[in-house]
């Protein structure tokens, strides 16, 4: 098992990685991390943080994408830049999963052009886990993809409930329409339309909900639209800064979830928010060793070929 | 002054209504009452509520649009309903507002069907308000428009400008559209045109706000399209449910705010929340004597005035 880590990526970064991999490296004894950097800031670590060294590889890659890069451009102006470089060994099959807490922009840019994607996909997506009363939902898309067609959002509960009956043993994830009503007429043009569909899939459909149910265990996965994800995401997060100091609140700390992988795409790359601390790299790198020995890609795949 | 009350409509309705009428009677000394239902209910509501008859008229309607109604086939169906009774004294200036907790959906299509629109308005909205670290922000539209063009999403931020300035004392409120990003690029294709619109338009425009920025005292008013904000209302909610028993989630409780007036149409229709208790009955007749006092529908028909 091999996972590649940006050490550039990510507000606190490279301390945050660094610490986050000494959690991860004393804690599980197995995998082997590809630091992905300038190879002197990574030697530094390795001394700084007493890495052992036997499970280390260093990649080296000396440019960054900043915050204020524009995520394409980026790529072009700066090809050896950590992202491009973590998605070419992922692409090759040198490493099993890629995380990064850096510019999102140009990590979901790295997987839809570094990346191929799976067949049937309509598009990738990102989801994020949505606290419910007892556990988690999972919501779909998160941010990717703003404009989108019927199908698109039939797809993202496809991979989103793969990702849950993978990660989560939920044999027949429960999916739930996120709309204005609980009737099939209610909604946008848009959901009208994708309630028809997801009635006519093989999918665990039990309706529309609500925004009063974003988090009461109606269902397992939410499947939305990338706009309406985005701002719901957002703002959960600052729901959480609202109550912070107050118990229950802590469902709503998404740094101690660790990232979010990009589902749809041919590879494991993870996304981590960019204020992650050693805490949240520590679980991006359990996270993403749970996806690798779970195979969340091949089943992805498998679901995918089961239907054509 | 004279008040319409829809004395059937509301989850809680009339006991609810009784009381709230009671309430506000002992503390305010000047408007009438006009209960619109049917006649002996309203006698019997008098006599146990001790209500003042010298200030209360009655208003015979016999039949109720049930919450399980179809909006516009109950107006056919059930021609002597509440609401379109008190529509009718509306739009005949008979009363200067009309209030209901009854059904929502009909109560806006009364607003359309019964009252004018207001000269270059281009869609009727509803707003609602949205808890600030201090005080409130007006979202709007809180979903009576669900597919939007970009010209409906200016009106809602026009008539929701001159709301706040009316009713709360605002010169110039801060209006912010809701996006995935502070860009002007950022967003749906919708919100990428109602930025050019809006940054064209004589408001206080103040640019993108993000889902993180709802509760955190940014602007005054919060535009976006209907589906996006019922969704959001209906989530504030449920987090109002989630943290209900701790400190700072009283923000949350919109049962206190009283009912959100229809903007747009010329004449005063309040719609109240169907949860709606004794309070919030008060607080709406209270809101809307301050709407006809302070001349908002006046104010909203000038603003429109002043721009052709």
């Amino acid at each position: 098992m091999r996972i590649g880590l940006d050490i550039l990526g990510g507000d606190f970064a490279p301390k945050a990685c660094f610490e986050g991999v000494q959690l991860f490296l004393n804690e599980y004894q197995k995998p082997k991390v590809f630091l992905v950097g300038p190879p002197e800031e990574i030697q530094e670590g390795i001394r700084l943080y007493n890495l052992d060294v036997s499970r280390i590889e260093i990649v080296p890659a000396q440019e960054q994408i900043t915050m204020h890069d524009h995520p394409v451009q980026a790529f072009k102006q700066k090809p050896n830049n950590t992202i491009a470089v973590g998605y070419g060994l992922l692409k090759h099959k040198a490493i099993d999963a890629f995380i990064s807490a850096g510019n999102t922009g140009a990590m979901l840019v790295g997987a839809s052009f570094m990346l191929p994607l799976i067949n049937n996909v309509p598009r990738p997506t990102v989801g994020t886990y949505f606290p419910q009363k007892q556990g988690y939902a999972y919501l779909v898309d998160a941010g990717l993809n703003m404009d989108c067609k019927p199908e698109y959002l039939v797809g993202f509960a496809q991979l989103a409930s793969t990702y849950m009956r993978t990660l989560h043993n939920i044999e027949q994830p429960r999916i739930g329409l996120l709309n204005v009503g609980e009737e099939a007429s209610k909604g946008n043009a848009l959901t009208k339309q994708v309630y028809e569909l997801l009635s006519a899939s093989n999918l665990n459909f039990v309706g529309n909900i609500e925004g009063r149910d974003l988090h009461n265990n109606k269902v397992d996965v939410i499947v939305c639209d990338g706009f309406t994800g985005n701002i719901l995401l957002k703002h959960a997060e600052s729901i959480y800064e609202f109550f912070k100091d107050q118990p229950g609140s802590e469902l709503f700390n998404y740094e101690l979830y660790g990232g979010a992988p990009v589902l749809g795409v041919d590879g494991l790359a993870i996304i981590g928010h960019g204020i992650s601390n050693a805490l949240a790299f520590k679980n991006m790198l359990i996270k993403s060793v749970e996806m690798v020995e779970k195979q969340l890609i091949s089943n992805i795949k498998q679901h995918y070929a089961n239907q054509s």
